[in-house]
Formats: structure tokens, sequence, C-alpha cells
């Protein structure tokens, strides 16, 4: 029985009898094919990505497993429709806190139609795209079981747009803080997860490094309009299971194209933005602006 | 007394009447402010950056010295005009090879006005600029004294314009040839300099490294349209003279603006673009195209 995905952040959702994703209880995502150029697109990148020899291994886990196309009823009720059966990188999580990142100043590619060109160029200019390297495109933040009032945020798309580089610290903050989620911008994440997120070698800062190595010297494909999915469990992380940790998965790829001999400068510089953000972090455990205007007194946690 | 520089292959230059870089005997180069906000924009640039304590001192050499503005006689015959005054940094060289690459695939910044990111864009489009991340803007191969025919080479505007891949792999073999210059795209760069420009400790590659180390972490400036400019000197390098050795220096600072906080992750996707090509040369030290092309006979120089 294919269902709509609890933990879906960014992109087109299966809600108000629009067509969306979907998931079973074998672990399996359902993307349905769009019926323009951008599903025979993703489709080809899975069938030419898991194929090239070129790809190393080690940078495989960083992509859903692909399990090819199926034609299942849509989440509209429309009938029989194409989808993409992916790997659902939320299932092995009961609650998982989730933050979408769509990495790249520039979200269009050369070959794009002009209008395509304006509309993402338009974009780009009016959220982070062009000043961060990247935007913010989707967030959940679940909140501590205590506070039945504060179970999880999940701000909408205009929150979201236009984030300056101190919104997307205090947002990368809260994204690892017990005492979130809250809506209010002057509340002081604690930072209480940063360590076992972002830290470590198997955290967040370590998995984007390895997507950096590979990125600095991959000719093959240039992604525009791919996000970085960052995943963990906040209940697993505080009862000790090594199952919560974090998690990071390159996502939607429906405007990926031929690299022609040249790294993704593009995807690398947003990458690269982004890693500054969570390296600064990990490097200052404590909100500075947090501390300055507590008098200190948010100094331990 | 000052005079029109013999080495500068991009920017406005000092011929037919029209007002241009001049300079002088002592290792000085006098650029002419423009009239408009790029003038002082480079002046405030070159101010800050100079005075910034987090610059580190490591960086310092990969950019012109600036001693200040000077109100001196313009190139075009029109009187006095001020001056940028700026380290001539092809001045301890004889007959320096010199090569301009203008970095980031975006050349225009968030402020600008509608009519200037159009004209950007058009030309980030039809240039290398998008799909490279960056632009080769001037170029000047000097060849070996023994062929009196080709001294040297300066290819136009035209001829670097929309460079594939491909085609710069082909200009930075040229660039540390021995059997160059030429325009014909056929001819096999025998790369005999590359170890020498490209690699060792002191090499373009270690700088252009250092320059990437900076970059990750600096959040102070984006450099819009600014060039890295490679230069060396081959005769001094056959003479083994430790004067012609590589050096690289950024150029042009009229479109710096304030980082905000993030990265400069335009210009570093350009700066790592750049960086891969070379590394990819460096790696292959004959040109495996010649090699084919010649049945292996080219495989020793």
């Amino acid at each position: 029985m294919l269902k709509i995905p609890n933990h879906q952040v960014a992109g087109h959702k299966a809600i108000d009898g629009m067509i969306g994703p979907l998931i079973d209880d074998s672990g399996n995502f359902y993307k349905p094919l769009q019926n323009d150029d951008r599903g025979s697109n993703e489709v080809s990148f899975y069938e030419s990505f898991n194929s090239d020899p070129r790809v190393p291994n080690s940078i495989l886990k960083y992509f859903p497993i692909f399990h090819g196309t199926k034609i299942v009823n849509a989440s509209d009720g429309s009938g029989l429709h194409p989808h993409l059966v992916l790997q659902d990188v939320a299932s092995s999580y009961t609650n998982p806190s989730v933050m979408d990142v769509k990495i790249g100043s520039r979200t269009w590619y050369p070959e794009a139609s002009e209008d395509y060109i304006k509309k993402c160029l338009d974009k780009d200019r009016v959220t982070s795209s062009i000043i961060l390297g990247f935007r913010v495109s989707g967030l959940k933040l679940v909140g501590s079981a205590a506070n039945e009032d504060d179970l999880s945020w999940q701000p909408d798309r205009k929150f979201l747009q236009n984030l300056s580089a101190e919104d997307v610290n205090l947002l990368l903050s809260k994204f690892v803080s017990s005492n979130m989620p809250s809506k209010d911008a002057a509340a002081c994440p604690d930072r209480a997860f940063v360590d076992k997120v972002f830290g470590g070698s198997n955290g967040v800062l370590e998995q984007l490094l390895e997507l950096k190595k590979w990125f600095e010297v991959q000719t093959i494909f240039h992604f525009y309009s791919c996000s970085v999915l960052m995943l963990y469990d906040k209940e697993s992380l505080l009862n000790g299971k090594s199952s919560g940790g974090a998690v990071v998965k390159l996502v939607d790829f429906a405007h990926v194209v031929d690299g022609k001999g040249a790294i993704d400068h593009n995807f690398l510089g947003g990458l690269c933005s982004l890693i500054k953000f969570i390296s600064d972090i990990l490097a200052s455990p404590h909100d500075q602006n947090c501390i300055s205007n507590n008098n200190g007194t948010k100094d331990e946690h």
C-alpha cells in the first residue's frame, strides 16, 4: 500500500489533490515522472550515473538507490502514472529532522529556454542563491517530546526566501539544537547536537567534504537545481542509537547536464559555501550572539 | 618618463589615442581611474584590502603592491588624469609569456544596474564563463628566439571567445611549450616548460592552491570580474635564471563587493575549475591528442 511521505520538506507534494511522491513500507520512494523533459532527464541521469565506471564507489552512497521505474496509481487519484522508484532516504528514521539545501548560485543550465532561464534567474536573485551560493528549500525541525506544543516546525517557502548569512547560521544552529523548534528569531539555539550531527568522522561535515573532493575533479555531470538533503533523528541520538546519525544525500536530478570536460564549478562553489557555514558552527559550538545577548548565561548547555 | 607597457594582454590599452595604463622604469604601473564608480571602487578596494587585519600576510603577495593614486599626464594626450599607482607585475621579466584568466561564471554582482547585469550576463553566455567558470581574457605567447618568424603570438578577443574545455587545455599547453607560438590549432605543443611553470613548490599550481585555501574561508570580499594573471619568462628559464619563474597575481578590482558573511563561491568555483585544467596537464605532461595523432612520435620531447 502506497502512502504520502511524512518527511518531505521540499518539491512537489502529494497534497490537495496534487500529484506528488509516495512511499511504501519496504523503504521505497515513488517519485512521479514529470510529463515534460524533466521526468525522462532524471531517469536518464540515474541510469547513466549508476552504470558509469568513472563514478567511484565511495560516492554512490550519497545518492538514493535507484530501482528503475514503475507504473503505479498516482497520488492525485488520476490513475496509473509512471514513477521513479528510489530509496526512501527517510525510511530508517522514526522522526527525522530534515534540511533541503538547493546548491549552486545558478539553477539554470546553458541550453535551457530563455523563458526557463529568466524564471530561474529571477528566483536565484530573490532567494539567497546568488549571495550565498545555495538556498534552503525546505526544513523540518523536530522538537523535544517534553514540550508538546513544540513538536516540530516546518517553515513555509516565504519564510525561507532571501535568507542572509546570519539567518542561515541561525537555521543551521536550530537544526542541531534540542531547545527548538521555534519560529522565534530571538530564541537562542543550544546547539546540543552539533558535535553528533555536524561533527565526527560520520557527521555531516565529513560527508560534505568527501563530496567536495569528488566535485573538485569530476567533469562528467553538472548538477543544476540539485539539493543536498541532511537528515538525522533526535530521539534516536538521545537514546544512544547509532541509527539516528546524520546522513547526507543528493536529490533531484531533473536538470543534470553533460559536464563537457569542466568540473561543476557552480555546484562546487555552493557546496564550499555550505561547508563554511557548518565548519564555523562546529568551530564555535556556542552561539556567540546568544552569549552576548544573555551576558554569558547561555554559555553552558 | 612614462611609457606604454609591452606586456598588457587584456583590459583597456593605451593605443590609438585611447586612455590606458602606463609604466615607468622603477617598476610602477599607472592605471587611469575610470570616471564612473569603477575607479573609486578600485581605490577603495586596495585601501581596505591593505589595511584589513583579516587578510593573511601569505595572501598579500598575490596582489599587486598599491602605492596610492597620482595625477599624471594621460596616455591619450588629454592632460592630467588621476591614476592608481601599482606594482608593474611584468617589470621583473625581459619578455614574459602572459595569460589573463577572468575568474567566475558570473561577472555581475547583485547590486548592479539591470543594464549592467544584462550586458555581463550576455557576455558570460557567449564566452566560456558559464560553462568553464572562467574565460581567457588575454594571452601572449613568446616563441623561441631561434625562429624569427614566430616571435610571439597574441590572439585577439574573437579568437578567445567561446573556448571549449579542449580549446583551453590546448591554450594552457601552448602557454608552457617551447614550440609555440602558433595559431595553428593542429600543432602539437611540446609542453617543455610544464614542470617548471605549472609544477614545483613555486609553480602556478601551488600558488593557485594557496589562493584556493584562502577563498575557501574568506568572507570579506566577493571578487567579480577579477582576473588571475600568470606570467613567466621563457628565455630566463632556458638560461637557468630563477627570476624567470612563474608568478600568479590577481588583478582588476573595480567590481569587488562586500562578502556579507559568505565565501566568494563564484570565484572559488572558477578557480577550482582552472586548477583542474592545470592539474590535468601536469598529470599528463605529454599531450595525449598529439601522441595519438602522430602514432606516438611526439611521445618524447
